[in-house]
């Protein structure tokens, strides 16, 4: 049997997320991390021929100098996830694949990302977005080339950036890429430039961020015709999911929510980044719409989003829920989720990961659908109710296996 | 227009539930209530030819003595249901209304309603099985002459039974309607011979208790018959609709839940018969096995049930959900619901009043699997997921309207 | 025996606080309302010789137009307080107050005041702080004298005013004096004019309100010379006070509180104001100090406050509290507050109008000090712990009945 | 300098608390640990000649076969307690000090302990008071000879007793002496047992459990005359503690609380005892009283206590607490505790050795009234107020240092 070799490119390598994916990935490699959590693991999948765990080499871009296994250690002092034992077992690999890690680009990240990024990361500001596509391409080329990968898989989960005015950007991917290549500033930001390096490399992508990265209708142009997979924005693993699952129950019901108030802490990296207001409205935009989307009516709604350091990567979410039942009788419903942010998000990465590089394998490229209920804004769907999206996938599998 | 006149006969016709929804019905007819609440008019239910508020008369059995207009008073005090004024706008009819509640019966009702009941009701203990079942069938069948009825609708909203030992009650109507015309004694509990009143009156039968009422094999024989519709068990308000529409998330998120507990407070009647620990019984199991059938495994699970008087017929209940996601980590979510358990019921039992009318209306009897949604342990159905079940309430409707 | 007659006069008389004042005033005089939520009626006070509900009259300035009904029929409509038996009962009366509510000023009560004010109040906009004094003091007095008043007590329960430069208000009161009677525009907010007014009428002051009021040196040596008691700031009604009974436990038992996230959420028009980020601002300090006061140490510490249009009168905060034990172990206590803000107000502000009415007769005027348990930021205290706060109150009590 | 050294004596030595307890004190020898949570660290205690934490040695009775650190590192597994750092630091004196823990007696203690008990333990069934008394006294002044100890604290740590009916135990020593000495069952549970073979050993007792021990009439006498100083009952580490800084502050506004529902739910080794109704019965009464003694009426309090395998040692309290304030208007405050109770449980324990300690080397024997603020139920005062209790403790720093 001639095994596979796949790749997979972290924009955003050393953060949280990405890091927690690499442990859980070596892990799961040593088999020594049980598959709670992972969505592709379930028995719905069990004749879906996705990629083994073994056959995954990690690489990425990063704008800071940390490495998997100092990210990870400082995961356990903050936050107080993964053992002692797990991290030793897969801390000769982390340093393997810290040598993959590439210095990513700082073109439009926001004043935030610039200001914590390293020294050589820096050294980039001012680049022009031809040179930087065609190094981030070759980054990714490279790394193909060095591993003899089938395939790679580029996934980003960079820092939330900045809104930018995205009206002027051309909608073909002609007229971008005319500007991209003559111009000294981008008109797109660097999640865009990712996704375009990612599929003019012919790669899968996975946009997890709230960024815009591959949303741009001359960017989805490319994709098709490079005939590549992609999916996102932003995962959704907590707040936004119960959001997502509960509130088409109070529209099943004809209860008339009057209010839902969201505050969100935590203190990891993301809330730093978050803490900016700018970096914040991109995020808190992504949680908003969701419940007038469901909901089918206009309500005052909530979303807060704030950097408790204590918290480390334990994202604590307080929603009140105010609705209205008959006879205009008032009631409540509140929540408190208390979850690791990292260790929430992590699985779905690896999932979402395995189903983009089958989903390449069999050819099956442009928007994936059918992943909506990984996602907070789902491209290609207009289906905001969880359980309906998960019932997507369910199709999906249905097609594959038959 | 030759206008359809509908009754609807209350098993607990003065209770908190019933009572709600008559004076909810009432404000409807009235139109001087908002349609929140109510399943039957969401946008879904536009071309579904179901019955207007205007045709319906309300008659009952009770073994108290109270009266709706008292029964709603003693709401408003103790729970601050209902304004002033669309009390007194409703009295009148509430008054009409009591004129038509008869006395019920007090077999196998469980020692703790023996003892709320009143002296009339009281006159009946120790009648046989045979005499009860003639006097309810009667009873409903004058209703229907005195109003000319063209439909009357049974629905029990009594108080839950204790559990009985029913291994030895024959699956054949034949063989249970045999005992039943000759034992002194019933083997079945007063919920079902209600139903199965209902059932020789030629009338549908809606139990949105968690006794057992039509849910015995030979009783549903008898449905089928003559030809009735049917639908139960236990009307899903509050925490077990919750769990309902989340486990499904913990579920297609792979993530393993380690305990579920759930403790419920509230200080209506309903609360005063389930602190009986016999009766209480019967609502735990009820609402017990919801977990295991969505998760698939078993898990530690605790429902608890508190009669706690100063919160009158709002029902607090706190969960607290325990889950393990990827690599070991302990996460939790917990949730507070604050609802009036009558303002919760009250439309849905106006829902499944109309949603069974038109069923029977059209033909289709039997047990009315669509309409799952509505209870926390739905008869003729093995699918426990809120919005799959409230998929198939949508394909009944596109049958029904194509 | 020659009856007593007392003034109450209201700065913000319309207002959720002082209409709810108002309303349970009068429901005591008619002996329909029990004496919950009444420290006054304490067992602690039955030798203090308090002056009975029924010596009472009540006055006031306003800058909208309402009447004490119509303010508290929108309470009951939008917030569900009161029973409609209480509020016809006591209508007649409030009718009668109304008349004795006069023009207030707008003197530096910052925009958003002033937008919601009244034709007749904005009418007054550009009077000198000079003829300002003088207009309140002489409907001060006016009230008096019509009512064969013995005393009267001002009680400012006006909305939050804006943060003012107050460095360069002078220490004295002939300095701050001669400026009030040169100046075009006053160098003090509205609460000051309102607190300097009572003083030279020779009333007793009470601020409810987190305004500065008569928390200047100069106007404090003025109150010292008139001889007038005046106590305040900030009523403590809800998470405040939560804070100042829970942060000393903590305290005692060496857990070091990491960090304290306070998010309230209300929809009355304290909200409204409050959602305008000047005043806000003056409210978020009054709250944030105390923290730090108690536990000797900073800590990140987050008070959010946020308009919520359909929870009216109901203020809803959720703390969560982060805290290290023993061996470096960090737990969390969250609590949730549901309670109705004027509802809570109302008691402690007749509380406090009988306290200083007896002080003001006893003849010990100055700061009241001993009245620290019902204020956020207490005058002429440094203790911040409530259980302490309360045990002056003890004190006080000892000496005015030995 | 002559350097004092004490023994430790634990009753239960290697349960949660007491393993939790000797872990802390040896980090605090080597300094590994900071001093948070310690209520004997707070500068109030600056100048109390209190003992150096490297002058103790541990000892004690069990009656399971564990050990220290295996038990610790059980904390670990199921709890996520202690790092592994600080685990391998304190490990060897760990197992020096299992060699001082001694066989304890079975006498009185319910049959779930002994159904948990080692073979060993269960070789004692049968002995006679007086053996049983002998034996302990024995082990504990051997512990003092073979270290050469000034003096030896002896804490109950051991599981809770089931409710035993003590109204036949005579009132005096020489009487209960005399039946002791003769019978051969004992009319009294095994902590009074230990707490009686304490005081004739001359040493200060310490009852951190709810169970009966010291506080028996003929017991307390022992006391006296031996001149040993003694306290209790019930540590007061959670919901309890949380009471007792709440109660006083509803009392202290004059708001009626309706009913107080208190649910916690945990799942270390306590949690499996207390399970059994027979022992549950005792604790549930230790937390019952406090509301009424603080609120001054009885109201409707419920506390349920659930063994919820998955929590571990993490103990989660949900509190509803519904009051009445002014107006007739119902407001709820709720609140969610999440501590581990090993961890708050231990540095109070140390703190009670510390107190003890010098307490009777001060020699002030008797009930210690001053150390309140430590226990659920309190010896020898009936100030139920945290905040009181913990000026009771001020007064006696006061006495000690002037």
């Amino acid at each position: 049997m001639s095994e596979r070799k796949t790749g997979i490119w972290f924009i955003g390598a050393w953060g949280g997320v990405a890091t927690t994916s690499v442990v859980g990935l070596v892990a799961l490699q040593k088999e020594i991390a049980p598959l709670t959590g992972l969505v592709s693991e379930l028995p719905l999948f069990q004749n879906v021929p996705l990629a083994g765990w073994s056959e995954f080499v990690v690489g990425g871009h990063e704008v800071r100098q940390i490495g998997f296994l100092n990210a990870a250690q400082e995961l356990v002092e903050k936050s107080n996830l993964f053992s002692a034992d797990l991290l030793s077992a897969v801390a000769p690999v982390l340093e393997e694949f810290d040598a993959n890690v590439k210095q990513g680009t700082l073109i439009n990240v926001g004043s935030m990302i610039e200001k914590i990024s390293c020294d050589d990361a820096k050294k980039q500001i001012g680049e022009t977005p031809a040179v930087a596509l065609k190094r981030i391409q070759s980054d990714i080329e490279q790394f193909r080339s060095n591993h003899q990968l089938d395939q790679v898989i580029v996934v980003n989960l960079a820092s939330t950036e900045p809104a930018m005015d995205l009206s002027s950007v051309p909608e073909t991917w002609s007229e971008l890429d005319a500007i991209l290549q003559s111009s000294d500033t981008s008109p797109i930001p660097a999640s865009s430039l990712y996704a375009i390096a990612a599929f003019k490399a012919g790669c899968a992508f996975v946009n997890f961020t709230p960024s815009i990265a591959s949303e741009l209708p001359a960017v989805i142009e490319l994709a098709e015709t490079r005939k590549v997979a992609h999916c996102g924005r932003d995962g959704k693993t907590g707040e936004t999911l119960l959001k997502s699952v509960l509130a088409p129950m109070f529209a099943a019901r004809n209860l008339q929510v009057l209010s839902w108030v969201g505050h969100n802490i935590f203190g990891n990296m993301d809330g730093i980044v978050l803490n900016d207001p700018e970096n914040k409205a991109t995020k808190v935009h992504s949680k908003a719409h969701l419940l007038s989307d469901i909901l089918g009516y206009d309500l005052q709604s909530l979303v807060s989003i704030e950097y408790i350091e204590s918290l480390g990567d334990w994202k604590t979410a307080w929603d009140h829920i105010h609705f209205e039942g008959f006879l205009n009788t008032k009631m409540t419903l509140q929540l408190t989720w208390q979850g690791s942010d990292s260790i929430l998000a992590a699985p779905l990465v690896l999932d979402l990961i395995r189903l983009s590089e089958l989903q390449q394998r069999l050819g099956r490229s442009g928007i994936q659908e059918h992943l909506a209920c990984f996602f907070k804004s789902p491209m290609g769907t207009t289906t905001p109710e969880f359980a309906l999206q998960f019932e997507l996938l369910k199709q999906w599998v249905e097609e594959v296996t038959q």
